[in-house]
């Protein structure tokens, strides 16, 4: 039972209706493991700056995650992103990005990592993804993440990645535009063709949804009335679901189900507070509560329509 | 048990990437019964024109639709309306609408259809509705529809008529649009206190919500690969939840919830033929398994996460 997760661990800049933070904690890696540290043991593969304080570290180390792979440049700086939000929480605003030490990353996967079950590729460059994707010999389950930069400027080379892995977890825009389909059932018919096991297709506050080879389940977003810092929300989502994937025995339909709502449950949570500020402090309790609040929104009876009486 | 409906009887001219139909059979009132018959007796109320055939009128009859309470204006003509859908089948584009005897439309209701315990209230003036729902002193539970234009041009006239209701079933938008609130849920809240025991908001292509005093039910839209003409699908919609509704002993949570349910199945049959052609033509079998064709693809198991023996 292990998780690898290879991606950025940044600072980030954020401004939403709701107020301001700089430099905090984010990174695509961040979120995830941060998620996916409340269902089991994760091993975070990146590289950050000599900026990258103990504070943060902190972070890391109270969820038990596994840092040894996160490379430190000593005389370099941590990737940053500033953005800001309007009313229209699915759209970020890029107000600036420094790549920084996150420029020439080149992930270097310990023993520990590389054996893992469980592997994760966030969003960073196909062939890199690849390359990691192909050190993990041994891995049952891999998942990736891409973005639509990657769709346009390295499309075969994105698709070579997406052949190689099990899952791919993306929005229905990335999923569009990567199959040039605007039916969204046609375009997943399309990407699952190129060998997946299961694809997770993010609809914002319309929920995900969850396509396998013989399957189709849906689950809706959290009800939220006010989202208050969508940073990291997508990472958090495959935290969760990675996260209980890697603690459960095997892969089947039903565990990818409940692996939708636990990733859907920490999704909802990540929005609720800036940063990683809210699932940090998440316990167990608050978790399960939702994970029923998911069911009681959805569950109806199977109680099929007897021809009424008086209906002729 | 018995439903009535008042609102549109009338010939539509449509045109959608898939083909073209010449004035054929539609109207919120007819789209709305045809789904309700399946599950109820239905009385509908209307207005046509001398030109309204034996095949139109053979329609409500194969499904036992009381058409008592259709005016007939022997010199006048039915209600005209003419679209056109590109591939974004959300959107329709009106070419052309003739009101023709709808334009001075005063329901007249039978003691049948005045007596009725479940009524709807299509789309039309919301004071035509007020004065409906007042006739209806019997009723147990009355819904109704609206459209953007009522609620730019007569919106405190609307809300009156939306106190005197049970229940309204209207879009996202039209739910946005009357109370100046673009979070759904704060919106689905200010619409609740107008004093409604049920609110359903309709979400096209993700599917439909239902809000009621202290719940909140999320049904997704069936995976379709081609919408074939939507024309109509909220009104099948609302036909099969009335009619569920009216069907059952009492109207609690479960009851409502599986009224979503059926309300989604018949509109999702509605689209896949131009018209009233796929509901027409539907059986109890067809419906039954799109039931649990829901029911499968919304169901998990609700399974609390056991603290792993691995994680700190």
């Amino acid at each position: 039972m292990s998780l690898t997760v290879v991606g950025s661990v940044a600072f980030d800049s954020l401004e939403t209706p709701f107020g301001k933070r700089e430099r905090i904690l984010g990174g695509a890696a961040t979120h995830f493991s941060l998620a996916a540290s409340f269902f089991t043991r994760v091993n975070a593969v990146g590289v950050v700056g000599g900026d990258f304080g103990e504070d943060e570290w902190e972070v890391f180390r109270r969820h038990l995650i596994d840092t040894e792979d996160i490379e430190i440049v000593a005389d370099g700086k941590t990737f940053f992103w500033s953005g800001r939000y309007d009313y229209d929480m699915n759209m970020a605003h890029t107000l600036d990005t420094q790549l920084n030490v996150f420029e020439t990353f080149a992930p270097k996967l310990s023993d520990s990592s590389r054996n893992a079950e469980h592997v994760f590729l966030a969003n960073i460059q196909p062939t890199l993804q690849r390359e990691v994707r192909e050190q993990c010999a041994n891995a049952k389950f891999v998942a990736m993440d891409t973005m639509n930069y990657w769709i346009t400027s390295a499309k075969d080379d994105l698709i070579k990645t997406i052949r190689s892995v099990d899952c791919i977890i993306i929005n229905d825009a990335e999923a569009r535009q990567l199959t040039d389909e605007p039916n969204i059932h046609k375009a997943a018919r399309k990407i699952m063709d190129f060998g997946l096991k299961a694809l997770v297709i993010k609809r914002g506050e319309y929920g995900a949804t969850l396509f396998t080879a013989d399957q189709f389940f849906v689950v809706p977003a959290y009800p939220l009335e006010s989202v208050f810092d969508p940073t990291g929300a997508g990472d958090t989502f495959a935290g969760g679901f990675m996260g209980y994937l890697a603690s459960s025995d095997e892969i089947s339909d039903p565990v990818l189900r409940r692996a939708m709502i636990y990733g859907s449950v920490m999704a909802s949570f990540n929005v609720e507070k800036f940063g990683t500020e809210r699932v940090d402090g998440l316990d167990y309790p608050e978790i399960n509560r939702r994970f029923s609040d998911f069911k009681r929104m959805t569950h109806f009876d199977d109680i099929p329509f007897e021809r009424a009486a008086s209906v002729g």
